[in-house]
C-alpha cells in the first residue's frame, strides 16, 4: 500500500514567482484580476508579491498596490505573503500594510551571495531584526537551493539544518523547502526530506519543486510518501525561470491538483474552475507556456 | 533508504510509436538516419515501424524497407521490434523479415474493440496462432490501456492479469504494461504493478508511461520503487497521441536517462549524446514538440 495524506495545503505563488521575471510588465489592474481569479479558487495561502529592488525586478514595483489590493479584499480569509530579500524589503512590505512575510534565504552560501550579496549568516542575522520588528505580521522563510545550486552543485541536508534550527529559535514555523532550480531529483529530495523529517517532523514544512526537468510531481510524489502535506505551485506552471520559450519552469497549480484528485488526496481546488482560470492568465499575458494539464484540458 | 534497481533497460520507441501519427508523411530516407542515429546511442531494444494498414495510419506503409535496412545494419547487435495489430499484420513483418514483434491487446475490451476490431479473446486467440506461425522471430506482447480506459475508466488489475497469463502460456515472456493515454496515476501504477510483481516477479515486464498529464517521470520512479527496471519511451517526446501542438505525450528517452543519471541509475545512454540526436530529430522533423530535457538542454 502506498502511504499518502489524505490532504495537501496548496500555496498559489503565480502573482509573485510567476510574475516576477514576466515581460513585459503586467498592468497593476491586470495583476488584481488575476489574484482576485486565484483567491476565487480558495486557495488559503498566497505569495502576492515581493518587495525587492525594482531596478532587479520592475515587475514588482507595484508591490504596495497590490498590498493594499489584496488587504482590502481578501486579507480575511487567505494568508497573503509578500516575498522580501532583506531587512529593507521587510520594512517597506510592513510600511505598505504587508500581513505576511517570505524571507528567502539559500542554503547554498554561493547562491545566497549572488541572490541577495550577502552571507548565510548575515541574511539570518537580517531575518532575526525582521523578527523584531514584524509586529503582527506573520513570518515565514523560504530556503532556496536547498537541494542543488547551479554554482556550487549538490547542498549537504546540514547547511538546511541550519537555517531549519535558526528559523526556529525564531519563532518561524512555516518554512519552505525549495528546488530553485528543479534540478533535484527523486533520490536527493528522499535523502534531505527524510533527514528533515528525521529531526522535526514534516510539519510547518512546504516544498516548492519546479519542473523545467520533468521531476516536478515525482518529486512531489516522493515528499507526499514520506508523509509531507504542503506545497508551492504556480497557475498555469508560470514562472520559475524556464531556459527556453514554452518551456516548464514552476510546478503548474493544475498538474499538482490533477495528481493529488487521482490519487484520492483532497485539495480543496476545483479542477475545472482552476483549468479555466489558468486560461485566462494565459489568455492575458498572451503566454505560450502551459502547463500539461492546460495544455491538455484534461480531454474536457 | 529509497529502494531503486542499479540499472535499467530502455526500449527506444520514436521510429513506431514517435513516427505514427506524425504529419506529413516523413521520408523514408529520413526514418534510416534517425533509426541509425538512435541505433549509435546504444540502446539494445528499438521499436522500428509497425505493419498497419495503411490507410489508417500512412506513416507507417514503409514499414517493409524499414525492417530490410534495420536488418542489414542494426540486427546483429539490437532487437528491432515491429509492432503488429493482428495475424495480418504478423504475416507481412514476417514477410518482410522482421526479426521481433510486438503485438498490442488492449486490457480494455472497449479500447481493445475501438483499437482493433476484435474483443480480447480474438485478439489472444490470433496472439496463439502468431505464436505458432512466428518460426525464429521474438513474440512480445503490449498490454494497452493497463491503468485506465479512456472508453472504460479504471481497468481492474485481474484483467492485466489474466492478458500476462495467457502470454506466458503462449511462451511470451517479454510483456509491456502500457499507460495508453497518459492518465495513470502513481497511486494507481503502484497497486497495478504490486499486483503483477506479486503474481509474476518484475522480471520481464516493461513499462511504457506517457508525459501527457505530467505525471511521466513519477510513475517511472513508482515503478522503480517496486523493483521494475525495463521502460519504453521516445527520443525528444516524440509522439503518443499528444491533445494539443506543443503538448507532450511519450515519455522523453531524455528525462528518462536524466532522472535515472542523477539517481546513479545506469542506462547504457550518454545523455548529452542522446540531447544531440534529439535536437536533430526536432530540426529534421520541424516539431514545435520538445521534451523537458531537450527544451533546457540541462543547462549545457
Amino acid at each position: 500500500m502506498m502511504q499518502l495524506p489524505d490532504s495537501i495545503d496548496i500555496t498559489e505563488v503565480c502573482p509573485r514567482d510567476g510574475f516576477q521575471n514576466h515581460k513585459p510588465l503586467i498592468n497593476p489592474e491586470t495583476k488584481k484580476e488575476i489574484i482576485d481569479d486565484l483567491c476565487k479558487l480558495g486557495f488559503t495561502r498566497m505569495e502576492i508579491t515581493s518587495f525587492v529592488s525594482p531596478k532587479a525586478i520592475p515587475q514588482m514595483s507595484d508591490a504596495g498596490e497590490v498590498v493594499r489590493f489584496f488587504n482590502s479584499r481578501w486579507a480575511e480569509q487567505i494568508e497573503g505573503i509578500s516575498l522580501i530579500p532583506n531587512l529593507k524589503g521587510a520594512e517597506l512590505a510592513l510600511k505598505a500594510g504587508a500581513k505576511s512575510l517570505i524571507m528567502v534565504v539559500s542554503a547554498s552560501e554561493k547562491h545566497n551571495m549572488a541572490n541577495t550579496g550577502r552571507t548565510v549568516a548575515d541574511s539570518l542575522a537580517e531575518l532575526a531584526e525582521i523578527s523584531r520588528i514584524k509586529g503582527d505580521a506573520d513570518l515565514n522563510i523560504g530556503i532556496g537551493t536547498s537541494f542543488i545550486c547551479p554554482f556550487a552543485g549538490e547542498i549537504a541536508v546540514s547547511d538546511v539544518l541550519e537555517i531549519v534550527r535558526a528559523s526556529l529559535n525564531l519563532g518561524i514555523s512555516n518554512i519552505t523547502i525549495a528546488d530553485t532550480t528543479g534540478t533535484a531529483n527523486p533520490l536527493k529530495v528522499h535523502d534531505s526530506l527524510s533527514s528533515i523529517k528525521k529531526e522535526f517532523s514534516c510539519s510547518g514544512f512546504s516544498l516548492h519543486f519546479h519542473d523545467t526537468y520533468g521531476f516536478g510531481l515525482a518529486n512531489v510524489l516522493t515528499a507526499l510518501q514520506l508523509g509531507y502535506a504542503s506545497f508551492e505551485s504556480s497557475a498555469a506552471g508560470m514562472g520559475g525561470c524556464p531556459f527556453a520559450p514554452g518551456a516548464t519552469g514552476n510546478l503548474a497549480t493544475e498538474d499538482l491538483v490533477n495528481m493529488a484528485a487521482g490519487m484520492g488526496i483532497k485539495t480543496g481546488i476545483n479542477l475545472p474552475d482552476l483549468l479555466e482560470v489558468s486560461r485566462r492568465i494565459t489568455k492575458r499575458l498572451n503566454l505560450s507556456l502551459v502547463s500539461h494539464s492546460a495544455s491538455t484540458q484534461l480531454g474536457l
